[in-house]
């Protein structure tokens, strides 16, 4: 017994699809579900794989609108960081399936995240039924007497998402940031990575102060002390990269890591630069997009930051060329970037696909792939399936109300009375 | 008879509204329904002012899809305005209609257009339920001796527009630009709009070309010219002025004109800079928000746009504090701009409003203004409402879909096979 759907388009032919055991079995003109398959007959919606947020702190949702407008470090010092360390694991869970229900209606099937807890955001992610990686951040602020322990509690926090996240949540590593952890603890995680064949996501390049102080205190800039580390490898995950220069994502290629940009968040940040795309896919560097966490963006549209991101490519290369919609959709589907998992709709892949409504008005006339990336956003969504399971229908998802109340009673207990912007 | 709207919520606490011929009449905690009132009772639902977009060219629904990521020169020569000349009456009521359904239903309640057609436009705005100023381009490619038979065919349209607009469309003169408008047609437009107390929208320092190309044949500056020849002044809505210089933006604020700025078409068309907004404010300039027209944007959805705008400005100032999400908002619905017509929700102001989703899970939680602008999208809108008239109601709106499938027939008659992208 499978998920089979009916008259959908598929590259503006009519097709069906069937998926069993969370796989694509059957994708084509002629698909006919098998007797006891679910059944979904979709005529004026049109199938394109789910999209993959490849840098998210999800559970930062109960953060949104809380302390808005403010310069970065003001924001972290004193709205952030004092209200993380009175989280609980159960802030964390609802403040991921918040952020799971404006996930899934957006369109993303598998999202890439760092975040305290992490073990009850694997949970989240379950039962929510998506996709995820999912780490508990390292940070040793810089001194090696801390880091036998951080890597302990870190390699630890391995098992414990494994075991709570079930079949859809897997664990990574999170080493922060080089500026946050020291090179004892980067080396750590770099052969530990290695032995257990698990991803590892780090900030790098987000802001020119941070290439600045690696440069001035190590002689070597960033991407090249990574390397240097043992961390550059085709299981990292790079989060930002905003300040890489041309020599860095020619090493980033050859030892092919992936580079997650935040196009939004950057902006929302005000780092001041825009992700040297161009030159990344000049030296074919594996390249994914992502939202940031829900505090400093604040949505987890992706299909809005793949607008963002192809305009603000345009606009730094003065040609409207610059990119087209289709490689863009690419991107945010993670076909870009093998890493993060995103596989275009075939026979054989995983059964994580949307349904997208292909007869509104904004996607009505003209190409769809533009429509999609220029003209829709993640509300243009009708249908979400993971692993072969429905997680929405008609735009509606199961439990959202409650979800949002708890959600809601964790950021009252967490005292996150809005400020006034 | 009028409209009442009871258990919204308004900054905050629960409040209701009453309107009657077009007006808010009433608007508090303790407002109840007359006899005879068309009730809507919207507990969970935020009321906001209505956004204005303050420069687009609506029916350029038709263009969308249609040929993007190209060049802007081969777009429009090519494209666009071989296309153009094709069209007729009914493709421009399509079209705007379209655009119309996709405005009511992200929150858009009035907007400044510039089109071929105007007449029909206008019928189409009047039709919808939409307030707009409407206005036939003027071009004479700088050709004074086409000045007269240009600018008489643009007055006779504020007649046309008039007629055919009613209570809700309202004709304006726009003179395309001053790379295509020759000087005595500016100073005809500028006499006429003075004398008839007439609107005039005109594209105003959009690309650096434009502004170099002045400076090279008239020794000024584009406000400085546009000044001279008199059409600088309290009824002329400049469209874009990313270019502008502070010299030109202290100008233009004595003589009280407005200034709207297109975030998301200048990245896509690639213009290269950001317009120089806290400039505009520090000189107090009045300022506005448009979309440009959806073949160069490609939405309608002011609401992300108001994003894009807050993000630009913030990464541009490298000071994630330099506009705040409240004020982003007053310039989305028109308030800081009087010509454009916004105001905010008090008794005696137009009954244009919206019915925002503050229960929906991006609004849930944190400020509504900062939920609304770093959030959501239009898709937040529950029920719009012009001239209290309830034009739209949980999101749908009577006759979307023969407005789609008629502006498909539009689209095929007219040739608009979409390119791949």
């Amino acid at each position: 017994m499978g998920l089979a759907v009916r008259s959908a388009t598929l590259d503006g032919e009519v097709a069906g699809l069937r998926c069993e055991g969370g796989w694509i079995t059957e994708l084509g003109p002629d698909v006919e579900p098998d007797e006891g398959d679910e059944v979904l007959d979709v005529a004026g919606l049109a199938l394109i794989p789910g999209l993959v947020n490849g840098h998210t702190h999800a559970a930062m949702t109960l953060f949104r609108g809380y302390a808005d407008d403010l310069p970065l470090m003001e924001w972290l010092t004193e709205y952030i960081w004092p209200v993380e360390k009175r989280m609980s694991d159960e802030d964390v869970y609802w403040g991921t399936r918040l952020a799971c229900v404006e996930m899934i209606r957006t369109g993303t099937t598998c999202f890439w995240d760092a975040y305290w807890h992490a073990h009850a955001t694997a949970r989240a992610v379950e039962d929510a039924g998506i996709r995820a990686v999912t780490a508990a951040p390292l940070i040793d602020d810089g001194d090696p007497a801390k880091s036998e322990r951080a890597c302990s509690d870190a390699e630890r926090s391995l098992g414990q998402i494994a075991e709570a996240g079930g079949e859809l949540a897997r664990p990574g590593f999170a080493p922060h940031a080089i500026y946050s952890v020291s090179e004892r603890s980067l080396r750590l995680v770099a052969e530990r990575s290695a032995e257990l064949d698990v991803p590892v996501q780090i900030h790098l390049s987000e802001t020119e102060e941070e290439v600045g102080t690696c440069v001035a205190e190590r002689g070597e800039r960033p991407a090249q002390y990574l390397d240097r580390v043992g961390l550059l490898g085709p299981r990292t995950v790079l989060g930002h990269g905003t300040w890489l220069d041309r020599g860095e994502l020619e090493l980033i290629a050859e030892r092919g890591a992936t580079v997650v940009t935040n196009p939004v968040a950057n902006l929302k940040l005000a780092v001041g630069r825009v992700f040297p795309y161009r030159d990344a896919r000049d030296t074919e560097v594996a390249v994914g997009l992502g939202t940031d966490g829900p505090g400093s963006n604040n949505s987890l549209d992706l299909l809005a930051d793949a607008k963002a991101f192809a305009l603000l490519q345009k606009n730094e290369a003065r040609d409207p060329a610059a990119v087209t919609a289709t490689e863009v959709l690419e991107i945010a589907t993670g076909q870009r970037a093998e890493l993060l998992g995103g596989r275009r709709l075939e026979v054989g892949a995983p059964a994580d696909f949307l349904l997208v409504r292909a007869d509104d008005p904004v996607l009505a006339l003209g190409q769809l792939n533009a429509g999609l990336v220029y003209a829709a956003a993640g509300s243009i969504v009708d249908t979400t399936v993971v692993n072969g399971r429905v997680l929405m229908r008609g735009g509606s998802i199961d439990g959202a109300e409650e979800i949002v109340a708890r959600a809601r009673e964790s950021a009252a207990r967490l005292g996150l009375t809005p400020l006034s912007s």
